[in-house]
């Protein structure tokens, strides 16, 4: 698909995450892969209120997140897309980066390096799950503000759990990725819709 | 009501219940009586995104689950289907199953083998009630994947509990039915309702 | 302002209140006065979805009840409208009864005959409160099926307590007010809001 | 920008903010500098309905709180739009004031003068902040009905904090602004993200 059609289908998810309050204020950030060889990337650029994203806010980047169309100043976590892209291959297509609530929240409190999702239903619309009876672990990254640097630790992560459908910055939000954008909304759906479900449950005191 | 007829307003519902978060991903199935002798269902295919649900994406089955019109995968859920409009006769027309946050919890937390809800005057929106001084029981059955061999079981359950207006699976959702769409989709909202009062309710400690 | 007037701004305001989730299923009914002498209501008829909710499914009545212009069952809960429109007078020309998640639990949960809302800056939206430091009384009654009986009971309450702007039923939902529909859908707005935030206070147990 | 076009703006953020709940009934109030020399606000009128809200009713005042274009009667907390965009000249191009439901509970339940927001990457929203690792110290100030008195008592606080991008109205809401109303809009957003984010964390006992 060429760049301009990419774009208008990233502003479209972009104003659906921000609509169901998963990419406020200028939060969250939304690529799709234009070509391969060379890797080439349209991605939403820095700062723009995604209730109103446009295609004319996306921008085309290369593998060292250089605009190459467009104009505007790709996202400062251009460097993550780029690494997804790289080390999934064909099943990362597009790359999708919210803040939610609830994956604020988990990531926050989860004492581990990662968040066990596990027996859900809800996990079977993951790419490449056939049942409910699946444990999915999400990484957990600590935060930071130098990306570029911590492109190593990403794809180190990544190498390490190749099943992994996502994983959560603590405090930040939820990176996943999808063969295109629509299979990677969904999963975007499906992620926040069990941390929703394990959120609420550990706030329950089941008092009757 | 002609299959036509039928898949514009199923599409309708679908992207209704999407937009309430019962439907995401691509979770979520939804049917209507199309012809009783033979009997014929509309119903969604696999895998569709509910919030973009249309006609196209609903096809009509034989009592078997075979595509007599339309094209597309029947959902995988489809016995179930078949099973409730075959046990319930008039008072199935449309079935309705949908995959939320309260109903999700309350199935996985709940020890017994169904939810009891009581007293509540949303209850009377449910087909035949007639007062909020009604226990409803709502049976839950655990999940599989292998629903056509689970079939006999959800027979056995609709046959024992003749008054249930639905039944949960654990981890999963809720499947109800009425008399038409309209009803259907009347008693997803009450129960949704109802899953979400006492879900809240179980999860509060009373502080002042 | 004519009954077919009326009729289009009450189904206006009853497919806000069903977007907001407050009469979900066929739940909440809605009034406004078209004549003081005689008493006539416009008013909803009984079984109808809010969130399609069109002037043809409003109906006038009479004092007694009687439909007088309009088709259709008018809600089994029109006598409450008259004995408020009757008790209030130029303060209740319009009327409007939710059902909400959270009129639902605190109704349920209070050991009182009502509930005490006091100290919020929210309050100043009622009719006639002109600070913070404002103490709102909302009784609440028991629920019944019969409604014509328990007329006098209302009445009562209405008259011990003429400074409330409403009153709950228990496990079932909100009555209040105001001299037009526009100021009673604001008190709505706001009642809806107090109980929100008290209910989600009474849950929380601040742990940091 | 004019004034008209600036009353056309205002209105379509205090639609948006009724939309998300955070300007139910009447509640909330939303300005603009039309000029600094002499100071002139775009401000809504008090008692309208966010839900509705048109440019006719926005007026323009001037440092006094007095209508200088447009009817209506500007909001009752004028005087604290007024003694923000004094305060924080160019930083405070529009002045948003928003009541929702966590901004209510957070500042009713804090024993301290403020509210602490720290370690979220959601803060880097708010203007002039560059990374996570920031601390955030929300003023609460008690609520008064003499605003016009409490004006030393605000402008004192926004002296003490010169870098605080917002304060809390204890039980009645935010003050955030921004230099236009873009900016001031996203600030709204990223603090009720956090409010929400902070005020569920205190609610949950994380159990498991």
């Amino acid at each position: 698909m060429a760049f301009a059609e990419l774009a208008v289908r990233i502003a479209d998810v972009g104003r659906q995450c921000y609509a169901r309050g998963w990419a406020l204020g200028t939060s969250g950030n939304f690529s799709a892969v234009v070509s391969r060889d060379p890797l080439r990337l349209a991605i939403t650029t820095s700062g723009v209120d995604k209730g109103l994203l446009s295609p004319g806010e996306i921008v085309e980047i290369d593998e060292r997140g250089q605009v190459v169309a467009g104009s505007g100043k790709p996202s400062a976590e251009a460097s993550l897309h780029v690494a997804i892209v790289r080390a999934r291959g064909a099943g990362a297509g597009a790359v999708l980066h919210t803040h939610s609530i609830w994956s604020t929240i988990l990531s926050d409190n989860a004492p581990e390096s990662g968040l066990a999702i596990e027996g859900y239903e809800m996990l079977k619309g993951l790419d490449g799950v056939r049942t409910h009876d699946h444990r999915e672990w999400l990484p957990i990254l600590d935060n930071t503000q130098d990306w570029a640097s911590a492109v190593p630790r990403v794809e180190a992560i990544l190498q390490e759990q190749p099943q992994a459908h996502g994983f959560l910055i603590r405090r930040h939000g939820l990176y996943t990725w999808g063969r295109d954008l629509a299979e990677a909304k969904r999963q975007v759906e499906i992620l926040e819709f069990l941390f929703e479900v394990m959120g609420r449950k550990r706030g329950m005191t089941w008092q009757r």
